[in-house]
């Protein structure tokens, strides 16, 4: 997938004008000297919805890394409350395969999301020893340990095939479906991370049935962001059956329960693909999918751990919301539609930091990671979004002060 | 650069046959629901020699990064030695042009090549505030220095470009050509790290004036190397200029030296993109740049701080030239007039960790980085290579013995 570099004539040094020579890949003159090297790199990675995934009849979990002569080898890192709940089924299926696996098992929330973790889990790995090419690492968790184990794999020996088994609603929808790794640092979200897609990302939606309410709502938030900026259809999805998913978490107890989770994690899955597939890099700064994650980065850093990621996004979607409304880019109607549906699907619109210097701050960060620009993605109405550049302070203070009052009424704070 | 995902149709969501639908982008089926996205990654950068580079006249450091309004910022990471002997030059330079600057200096040797100098310097980043896409952060300094900073930049925000300054031999030739960031964790060399490459890379041998010859002697290594694997024309260089090069440190101080050093240099940074460039990321894993690179990462690692870097290559070249003898790929003639051109270029031929089994260990350990096989590059002659995956321990052992004696009589050990 490179194009060749061409060949330096190995005795002439010197071309009789002194003028440039080469095919643009290669540059030689008197006066300039230089190679300019360009190839690019390919990349693939797929992401299956596996209900039953460790049933001991599929082999979803097995085909991924090629097979060599043995017996297969697989490093596992598991999130230690999935460990506690579903630990026997995980390690039932991987002795009934015959794998020779460690399960490595994490206490993982935000405030683990960090280097020493990643460092625990390379030597680990090390200790087992993989080869680095079939013997993929494969992670059973949220987001924060499919984030650090990314990490972890994308740097290992320089990269190291791995494998995903979202465990959270979020993890579902949204961290296990891009190719971002990263872990905090000095007080920043993610501020060390990769772009390196696992290989394979499998999709049980069973293991929710063990998380807490909260986190069906965190999750519901992102499914939320899609909504709002790209997909009316889902957000009336949303408002109509929002707190049944809650309420079953995604379970699908009832038959509208269960024709509505489908539904609703396809349409967020598949709508989230459109905006990342196209932009994997991020060498556009001006994402979409960004919408909730301006404000929110510092307020979850600042709140830790009292906010999760999603209700930190759905207050900083709140905010944008109220701020969208005083522009006239959403009616009124439809900002208390949006805050209403919030309150349904169990998370916040207001935090007591947005009252504080902290968002100044936070905007000023998105500017500098959006090379000098806002870039900061708007609602406009239900369903579609634009970005704007000309947030001032004061546009700020004058939307946090309307969105309490309006939080305060509702009881939504 | 991405191919368009397949719109899923928002009302069918199922086809009427069940079997799979889409574009190879995206397949759906009753049975199989999956996406498979697929993206390519374009990247280019270049390598521009620039003697002098530091004269006010010379712009290159500058023009590197999109212009912005105001003035010039840009984070510099300096070689602590770098920095005592050159810094008075460098800081003049970016004065002059009124850059708003911060040079942190580090103390730089293969012993600080770990994760805390990295996270040292992130935090120095986080406090001087670079903006990710127009800032880039300059390294001068070394190998060490350099894969340093290049995994910090390459995760800092998920990548913020960055430009390198070569300032040894070895950087000159080899770390500063390529794509290869990393650190060395658990005791093993480069376990850590990225393939992300430096927007640009500005070589000024001047800086090699300063460097202590055993480190000019050390990236003669590499060159020897490249010279061994793939350019009979760079070893009879070497051969004839070899003293030279190393008393002169590359200089020109003769107009013989002056000529050779940049023959050499350029032949043997050729050689190097030739072989790199079509491999960016390793998906080959036969790599004849790895020739010297079997052995050597375990022996280094384990002889730190006694051995450099291309000294421990050059311990692994020796033995495997001995091991290319007796297997009739190189005959002996040609085994006594390289082994006698290592020690003209003032490196080591033998270490007593060979004599241990550590060599074992180590090629064990290359087998899980080239996926199950020892892939191992042996010369053929001179200027040739083969990869063999039939080397045993006893055949190891054997060679060992003979480059012991063969290292007394010429009295190279
Ligand atoms: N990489 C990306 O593109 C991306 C996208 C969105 C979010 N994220 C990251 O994801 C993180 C948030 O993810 P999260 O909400 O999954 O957090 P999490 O991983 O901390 O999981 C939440 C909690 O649920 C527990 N848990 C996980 N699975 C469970 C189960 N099946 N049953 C019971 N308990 C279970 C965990 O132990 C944890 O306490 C944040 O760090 C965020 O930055 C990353
Ligand atoms: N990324 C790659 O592709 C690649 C390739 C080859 C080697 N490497 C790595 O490079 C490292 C070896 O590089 P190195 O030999 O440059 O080591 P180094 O960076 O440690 O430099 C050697 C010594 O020279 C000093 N120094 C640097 N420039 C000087 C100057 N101009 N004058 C005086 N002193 C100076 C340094 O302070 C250091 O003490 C190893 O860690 C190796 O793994 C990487």
């Amino acid at each position: 997938m490179t194009t060749p570099l061409r060949h330096l004539p190995t005795d002439s040094t010197r071309t009789a004008s002194g003028g440039p020579v080469g095919n643009g890949l290669f540059t030689y003159s008197q006066q300039v000297e230089s190679w300019v090297i360009r190839a690019t790199k390919p990349v693939s990675y797929e992401i299956r919805i596996t209900d039953d995934l460790f049933n001991p009849k599929r082999r979803d979990l097995l085909e991924a890394g090629e097979r060599t002569t043995g017996p297969l080898r697989r490093f596992l890192v598991v999130d230690a409350k999935v460990n506690a709940l579903h630990g026997n089924r995980i390690r039932a299926y991987f002795d009934h395969h015959e794998v020779d696996y460690h399960l490595h098992s994490v206490p993982a929330e935000e405030t683990v999301k960090e280097f020493q973790t990643a460092a625990h889990i390379v030597r680990e790995i090390d200790e087992f020893g993989i080869d680095r090419r079939n013997e993929p690492v494969i992670v059973i968790g949220g987001g924060v340990l499919m984030d650090i184990v990314g990490l972890v794999t994308s740097l290992y020996r320089r990269g190291t095939p791995f494998i995903r088994v979202p465990t959270t609603l979020i993890g579902l929808v949204d961290a296990g479906v891009g190719v971002k790794t990263g872990i905090n640092f000095n007080g920043h979200k993610n501020r060390l991370g990769t772009y390196f897609p696992a290989e394979l990302t499998l999709l049980d939606r069973s293991f929710l049935s063990t998380l807490e309410h909260r986190h069906i709502s965190n999750g519901l938030a992102e499914i939320l962001k899609i909504a709002l900026i790209k997909d009316a259809a889902l957000f009336t999805l949303l408002e109509r059956h929002g707190d049944l998913l809650l309420e079953e978490k995604c379970q699908g107890l009832s038959s509208t329960g269960e024709l509505a989770a489908t539904e609703v994690l396809r349409r967020a899955i598949h709508g989230m693909l459109e905006e990342l597939q196209p932009n994997l890099w991020e060498a556009k700064l001006e994402r979409v999918v960004d919408y909730g994650h301006t404000f929110s980065p510092t307020v979850e850093m600042r709140a830790l751990p009292s906010l999760l990621h999603g209700e930190a996004v759905c207050v900083d979607m709140a905010l944008t919301t109220v701020l969208a409304a005083r522009r006239g880019l959403v009616t009124r109607a439809d900002r208390d539609r949006i805050l209403a549906l919030m309150s349904a699907l169990g998370l916040p619109c207001w935090d007591p930091l947005l009252a504080t210097p902290v968002l100044g701050e936070a905007l000023r960060d998105a500017v500098r990671h959006r090379d000098g620009q806002q870039r900061l993605p708007l609602p406009v109405g239900i369903g579609d979004a634009i970005f704007v550049n000309d947030v001032e302070e004061e546009e700020l203070e004058a939307s946090v002060k309307e969105l309490a009052e309006l939080a305060l009424v509702g009881g939504k704070r």
